[in-house]
C-alpha cells in the first residue's frame, strides 16, 4: 500500500506536453459527442409530428415532465448548497483542492441533472415523431428515430461525464483524484435522487392508473378518459429517460474517478490519462453504434439491429483501445513516470495489463447482455416457465418469478465477480495495479455505454409513442402493430441497461475501496501519536472481517440494501394508493368523463405524483447518506469499509434480483397476451398482471435506485473516512455526530411511516374497492 | 491471535478434580433432561384418544410420517458413512482426534436424526390426544397436552446436545474442540437434509392439497376426500417437528462447539466448563418452564401461558448464571488455568464478562421474541396493513409483505448485531476474549432453546389435531373452537423460533471465525518454509475485504444463500406438481370417492411426497458442501473466510426476510377469516390465499433451512481450512478439487432443472386448471 503514499503527492505527477496534449484531444472529442447530440437533437425535430390531436397529448406530457423536473430540481437545489458547504468542513490536501472538490460536486450534480433532464427533453419530443412515423412511414423510420432520440441521451452521458473528468485532469493534475470525489460524489447523489424519485413516480402512475382505468372502470390502458393517463406517461420520460439517463451518468463519472484515482497510484502520469482514452474511444465507436443502427431487409426485429449497433462498437473499441494501449503506454513499469519504486520493479508489461483489463470490460458488458436476455427474453426457458406458472394462479407465479430472479441474480454475480478476479489476477501480486486493473475493466464496461444509453431510452420512447397513438385513436393498422413490436424490444434493452449498470457500480465501488484505504492510512500516519481504534486496541488497519465489530458492519452495510429497497416498493404502494383516490373521485365528480362529455384533469394527478415522489424520496436519500456516517463515527473506519463491502455484496445480488424477476415477469404477460395459456383476458393472463403489478417497483423503482446508492454511500465513506480517524479518540464528537446521523434517519422512517401506507381507499369506497378487486380477480 | 496458538496444545489444559467432576454433574443433567422426556412420553401417551375414525385417521399419519424419515435416514446413511472417512483424510493434532473427529461425527449426526424422529414420534402420537381432550376436556387440558408434546422435542434437544458435548469434553479434555468439530458438523449437516427435504415435504403436500381439494374440487382443507390430506399432516410432523428439532438441535450443538473451542483460547479450562454450566441451568430452567405453562382463569389465550413459562425460565437462567459465573470462575484472568500470557495480563473480571455475555443472550432472545411478534401477529400494524392491501387485490398484498419482510429483517439483523457488537466490547479489546463472550451470547440464548422447541412442537401438534378433528368429523363445537385457538397461537410460536434459530446460527459462526483463523494460522506456522497465497503473494493472513479476491468470495457467499433460496422455492413448486396430477388422476379414476363410497389412496401421495423431497433436497445439500471447497480450493483461504462473512450477512437477512413475510402473510390471511375486509370467501380473502400460499415455501422450506445451511457451510470451511493452506502451492490437487466440486454442483442443478419444473399440468387437463383458476380467483 506503500505506493499509493508515494504517489499522494500531487507534484509527484507531470501532466505536461504530450499527455497534457492528449487530454486536450479528450475533451475536444467530448465536445464533438455533444455536438452529434445537437446534430440528433436537430435530425429528431425535423421529423413529422403527426395529427393535432397527438400534439396535443404529447404537449401534456412535455409539460408534466418538465414541471415535475422543474420540481424536483428546486428540491434539490437545498442539497446542492448544502453539501459543497459542508464537504468544505473535510480535510484535504491543499486549500484548493478542498475548494475543488466542492466547486467540482456542484458540477458533477449539474451536469448529471442535464444529462437526464436532456434526455428527457428530447424523449418527450421524439415519442410523437416516433408514433407520427410509425403511421407514415413505417417500421424502418420510426426505430431510426427511436434510436436517435436516445442517441442524444447517449452522447449527453458521455460527453458531458468524459468532460468534467478531462477539466479535472487539465486544471488539478496530481491532485486530480481529490477534486474528482466531489465531481463523482455529486453526480452519484443527484442520480439516486431521480432514480428513486422518477421511480417512484413512473410506477406510483402507473398501478394508480391502471387500478382504476384498467380495473375498475374496464377501460383500456393510455385511454384518454383516465385522469392518471398523461401522469403515467410522465412517469415513463421521468422515470426511465430522465432517472436512468442520470444514472448512467453517474455510473460513467464515479467509474472514470475510480480510474483516475487508482491510475495515479498505479501508472504514474500515464495512469492519469489512458483511463480517459479508453472511454474516449467508446465515444467515438458509440457514434459509429449509433448510426449503424438501422434494420436490414431480413431482420427479424428491431432487436437485431441494435444488437448490431452493439456488438459493432464493442469490437472497434476493443481494437481501438489495443492501438492506443501499444501506442501510448511503455512497455515496463520502470518507464512510468511518477510511480513508487515498488511498482517501478514489477515486471510485467503494462500495456498488456491495460488491454486485458479493458477487454474483460467489454466480455463482461457483452456476458451480461446474454444473460440478460436469456432470463428475460418471452422465448427463452425462464419466463416461458413463469408463463407455464400462470396455470395454476397468482401464486405460483409470483414463487416461480421469485426463483428466477434469485437464481439469475446468483449467475449475475458470479460473472461480475469473475471479472473482479479477471482483472486482480492482472495485477500480479500488486494491489494497487490489481485495484487499478479493476477499474480499467470498468472504463471498458463504459465504452458501451453510449449505445446502452440510446439502446434503454428507446424503451420509455417506443412506450410513449404507443400511448400518444393510444390515446389520440390516430395510430391504427400496421402502424399499430410497429409500435408494439418496438415496444417489445424496448423491454429487453431495459433489462440490459440494468445489468451493465450495476456491474459499473460493483466494479466502480470495488476500485474505490483502494482509495478508501489510502485516506485512512494518510491520515493515520499524519497523526503523530499512534491513532487508536474505536477500543483502543486492533491499532493497525485492518477490514478483515473475522473481528466481530467489522462483520457488523458488513451485516448492516447489507441491511441497508434491504432496508431501501423495503422503503422504496413501499413508497410506490402509498403514492399509488393517492393517485387511486383522486382518479376515482374524478370520475366520481365528473359523470360527463365516461361518455367523453368532460375532460379529466390531467394535471392533478401529475401534481399528485409529483408532490408525493418527492416527498418519499427523502427517506432513502437521508438513509444513503448519513448511514454510512453513523457507522464510521460510531463503530469506527474498519467497520466502514466492511460496511461498503456488505452494501456491494447484497446490493448486487438484490439489485439483479428485483431487475430480472421484475422483466421475467412483464415479459411472461407478454408471452400469453402473445396467445399463451388462453391469451389477453384468460385466467392465467389475470395472474400474470398480477405478476407484473408486483415486478413493477422492483424493477422500476427500488431495484435501479440500489445501482446509485452503493456508489453514493462509498464517495461518502471516502469523504468522511480522514475525519473518522481524526477524531477515532473523540468520543463527544464522535457520539454528536452518530446521534445527528441515526436521530435524522430514525425521525425520516417513523415520519414515512406515518403516512397512511398501503393502498387504503377512504372508508366510504368499500363497495368501490370491492367491485375493483372482483374485476380484477376475473 | 497468539493466544490461539498458545492455547492449541490439548495437553496445556487440565481437566481434573473439581473441573472434571462438574462436568460429570452436567452430563447427569443431560440424562436427568432425557429422563423428563421419558415421564413426558408416558403423561401424553396415557391421556385418552378419541374415537376410533380420529385413531384410525392418526395411524395413517403416523405410518406416512414413519414411512417418510426411515425413507430419509436411508438415503442419509451414504452421508454418514462417507463423510467421517473423507474427514479421516484431513489433518488432525493427533491419530486420535481424527478418529475422535469422524466417530463424533456420526454421533452428532444421529442424535440430530433422534431428536427429530423422536420430537416428530411423539407428536403425531399427541396430536390425536389433543384433538381428544379438545372434545372432551377443553381447553386447558389440550394445550397442556400439545405443550408437554412439544416438550418432549425440548428436553431431546437439551439432553442430548449437551450430553454429547459433555461426553467429548470429558474424553478428549484439552483436544475436544477438534472433536467437537466433527459433532456439530454431523449434528448440522444431517439438520440441513432435515429441514430441507421436510420443508419440500411439507408445502408440496400442502400447496398440492389446496389446489385440487380447495380450489378445483370446492371441498373444505383436511376432507378425507382429498387424497393429499394424510400427506398435508405428514408434512407438518416430518417439516415442522422433525426438520424444526434437528435444526435446533444442530443449534444447540454449534453454539455449544464454538463456546468450548473459544472458551478453550480464551479462558483456558474454566472455558471448557463454564459453556457447558449455562445451558445445564438453561435445562433446570426448561424443566421449571414446560411444568409453568398451564392456563390461568384470566389468561386471554394460550399464548399468555406460554409466554409466562418462557419468561419465567428466562428470569430463573439469568440468576442462575450470575451464582454460576461467581462460585465458580476466578476474578481475575491471572488466577485461569492453561491460558497464554497475553491472557493472564488481562485486567478485567472474567467473571462480570461470562455474566454480561450471557445476559446478551437472554436479552437479546427476548428482544427477537418481541419483534417478531409484532411483525408477525395479527393484531399488530403490519399485518393490519398487508390485510388491508388486500382491498385492492393480491399484487398489493405481496408488494406489502415483501416490504414488511425486508424491513423486518433489518432490525432483526440490526439486533443481532447490536448483540454481537456488545459481545465484543466484553473482550476489552483482546480479540479472543471478545469472540468467547459472542459464543457465550450464544449460550445464553440456547439456556432458552428447551422452552422454545416446546413452543414450536406445540404448533403443528395443535395444527394436526385440528386435521384430525375436521377429517373425522368427531369434534365439533366448542372442542373445535379450542382447537382453533390453539392453532393461532402455534402460527406466533412458530415465528418466534426461526428468529431464535438464526439469531444462534449467527452468534456461532461469528464464533467459529476464530476457530477458522485459528486452524489457518496453526496451518501457516507449521509450514516451514513461507507459505504464499494463491499469487505467490499477499502472504500475511488476512481477510480484508478490500482485497478484491476477498471481495469476490464475500459476493459468492452472498450468492448461495440467494441461490439456495431459489432453488428451495423452484424445489417446492416442482414436488407440488406432481402432487396435483396424482390428486386428479385419483379423482378421475375413482369416481366414488366424491361420494365417499370409493377411498383414495393416500399412501401414493406421501409416497411421491417423500420421494420427491429427497430427490430435490441433493441440489441444495450439495450447494452447502461443495461451494466452501471449491472457494477454498480454487481462491485460497482469505476468500473462504470473506465467503463466510458474507453467507453470514446475506443469510441473516434473508431467513429473516422469508420467515418474517411468510408469516406475516399467513396471519394476514387469519385477520381476514376473523372477519376484516369482507371475510372468508371475499376477494380479500382470495388475496391474502394467494399471499400465504406465496409464503409457504418462504416460511416453511427456504427461511428456515438458511440457518443450518449456514453453519453446514462454516463447518466446512473450518475442516478443510488446514488442507487448503497445506495444499495453497499445489496447482494440481487445488485445480482438481475445484474441478470435483464444481462439477457436482453444477451437474446436481442442471440435472434439477431438467425435471419439469412449474406445477405444469399434463396436457390434457387444461380445461380442468382453468376451472381451477377461475375458482382459484373467485
Amino acid at each position: 500500500m506503500s505506493a499509493f503514499l508515494a504517489a499522494a503527492d500531487g507534484a509527484a505527477v507531470a501532466l505536461s506536453g504530450f499527455h497534457f496534449t492528449l487530454v486536450i484531444v479528450v475533451a475536444v472529442v467530448a465536445l464533438l459527442a455533444l455536438a452529434v447530440a445537437g446534430g440528433l437533437v436537430r435530425e429528431v425535430l425535423s421529423a413529422g409530428q403527426g395529427t393535432e390531436r397527438m400534439q396535443n397529448i404529447a404537449r401534456a406530457v412535455q409539460e408534466g415532465a418538465a414541471a415535475y423536473l422543474a420540481r424536483q430540481f428546486r428540491t434539490l437545489v437545498v442539497f446542492v448548497v448544502v453539501i459543497p458547504l459542508l464537504l468544505l468542513l473535510l480535510p484535504a490536501p491543499s486549500t484548493s483542492v478542498q475548494i475543488g472538490r466542492s466547486v467540482f460536486f456542484v458540477v458533477g450534480a449539474l451536469f448529471s441533472a442535464l444529462t437526464g433532464f436532456m434526455g428527457m427533453w428530447l424523449a418527450v419530443r421524439g415519442n410523437l415523431r416516433v408514433a407520427a412515423a410509425a403511421k407514415d412511414q413505417g417500421e424502418k423510420a420510426a426505430l431510426r428515430i427511436a434510436f436517435r432520440t436516445g442517441g442524444v441521451a447517449g452522447m449527453f452521458t458521455v460527453g458531458l461525464g468524459l468532460l468534467g473528468a478531462a477539466i479535472v485532469v487539465l486544471v488539478y493534475k496530481g491532485d486530480a483524484p481529490n477534486v474528482l470525489e466531489g465531481f463523482g460524489f455529486g453526480a452519484a447523489l443527484l442520480a439516486m435522487f431521480m432514480r428513486v424519485g422518477g421511480g417512484i413516480f413512473t410506477k406510483a402512475a402507473d398501478v394508480g392508473a391502471d387500478l382504476v382505468g384498467k380495473v375498475e372502470q374496464g377501460i383500456p390502458e393510455d385511454d384518454p378518459r383516465n385522469a392518471a393517463t398523461i401522469a403515467d406517461n410522465v412517469g415513463d420520460n421521468v422515470g426511465d429517460c430522465a432517472g436512468m439517463a442520470a444514472d448512467l451518468f453517474e455510473s460513467y463519472a464515479v467509474t472514470l474517478v475510480a480510474s483516475l484515482i487508482l491510475g495515479k497510484a498505479a501508472f504514474g502520469t500515464e495512469g492519469l490519462v489512458f483511463p480517459l482514452l479508453v472511454p474516449m474511444i467508446g465515444v467515438l465507436t458509440a457514434i459509429i453504434g449509433i448510426f449503424a443502427v438501422r434494420t436490414r431487409s431480413g431482420d427479424r426485429s428491431g432487436m437485431a439491429a441494435i444488437n448490431r449497433g452493439f456488438f459493432i462498437s464493442a469490437v472497434i473499441s476493443a481494437i481501438l483501445v489495443a492501438v492506443a494501449a501499444f501506442a501510448y503506454l511503455p512497455s515496463s513499469f520502470a518507464e512510468l513516470s511518477g510511480v513508487s519504486e515498488e511498482i517501478r520493479a514489477l515486471t510485467a508489461d503494462p500495456r498488456l495489463i491495460a488491454l486485458g483489463a479493458v477487454l474483460i470490460g467489454l466480455v463482461l458488458a457483452s456476458l451480461i447482455q446474454l444473460l440478460t436476455g436469456y432470463f428475460t427474453e418471452t422465448n427463452r426457458r425462464p419466463v416461458r416457465e413463469i408463463g407455464e406458472s400462470a396455470l395454476t394462479g397468482p401464486a405460483t407465479v409470483i414463487l416461480s418469478g421469485v426463483a428466477v430472479g434469485l437464481e439469475s441474480a446468483v449467475y449475475s454475480a458470479l460473472l461480475i465477480g469473475a471479472a473482479v478476479y479477471g482483472a486482480f489476477l492482472l495485477g500480479f501480486g500488486n494491489v494497487t495495479v490489481a485495484l487499478f486493473a479493476v477499474a480499467l475493466a470498468g472504463t471498458g464496461l463504459l465504452t458501451t455505454v453510449g449505445v446502452i444509453v440510446s439502446m434503454d431510452t428507446f424503451g420509455p420512447v417506443s412506450d410513449n409513442a404507443q400511448g400518444i397513438a393510444e390515446m389520440s385513436g390516430d395510430v391504427d393498422g400496421e402502424g399499430a402493430q410497429v409500435l408494439t413490436s418496438l415496444d417489445a424490444v424496448g423491454n429487453t434493452t431495459k433489462a440490459i441497461t440494468k445489468g451493465i449498470a450495476i456491474a459499473t457500480a460493483v466494479l466502480a465501488a470495488t476500485a474505490l475501496f483502494g482509495s478508501f484505504r489510502t485516506a485512512v492510512e494518510t491520515e493515520l500516519a499524519a497523526a503523530t501519536q499512534g491513532v487508536k481504534d474505536v477500543l483502543g486496541s486492533f491499532a493497525s488497519f485492518s477490514l478483515s472481517v473475522d473481528a466481530p465489530n467489522v462483520l457488523v458492519g458488513l451485516v448492516i452495510g447489507a441491511s441497508v440494501v434491504f432496508l431501501f429497497s423495503g422503503l422504496a416498493i413501499n413508497a410506490v404502494g402509498r403514492a399509488a394508493g393517492r393517485v387511486v383516490i383522486e382518479v376515482r373521485d374524478q370520475f366520481r365528480n365528473k359523470p360527463g368523463i365516461m361518455d367523453g362529455t368532460e375532460k379529466p384533469d390531467y394535471g392533478r394527478v401529475v401534481d399528485i405524483c409529483t408532490r408525493d415522489s418527492l416527498r418519499e424520496l427523502a427517506t432513502p436519500g437521508l438513509l444513503a447518506v448519513l448511514t454510512p456516517i453513523a457507522v464510521g463515527f460510531a463503530l469506527g473506519y474498519a467497520p466502514l469499509g466492511a460496511y461498503l463491502a456488505g452494501a456491494i455484496a447484497a446490493g448486487t445480488l438484490m439489485a439483479v434480483f428485483l431487475a430480472n424477476s421484475g422483466g421475467a415477469w412483464d415479459n411472461a404477460k407478454k408471452l400469453v397476451e402473445d396467445g399463451h395459456h388462453g391469451g389477453k383476458g384468460s385466467e392465467a393472463h389475470a395472474a400474470t398482471v398480477i405478476g407484473d403489478t408486483v415486478g413493477d417497483p422492483f424493477k422500476d423503482t427500488a431495484g435501479p435506485a440500489i445501482n446509485p446508492l452503493i456508489k453514493v454511500m462509498n464517495l461518502v465513506a471516502l469523504l468522511i473516512a480522514p475525519a473518522v480517524v481524526a477524531y477515532a479518540d473523540n468520543f463527544v464528537i464522535r457520539t454528536v455526530v452518530t446521534a445527528i446521523a441515526v436521530v435524522i434517519v430514525v425521525a425520516a422512517i417513523v415520519v414515512s411511516k406515518r403516512r397512511s401506507s398501503g393502498i387504503i381507499p377512504d372508508s366510504g369506497d368499500a363497495g368501490e374497492v370491492k367491485r375493483a378487486s372482483e374485476t380484477v380477480a376475473r
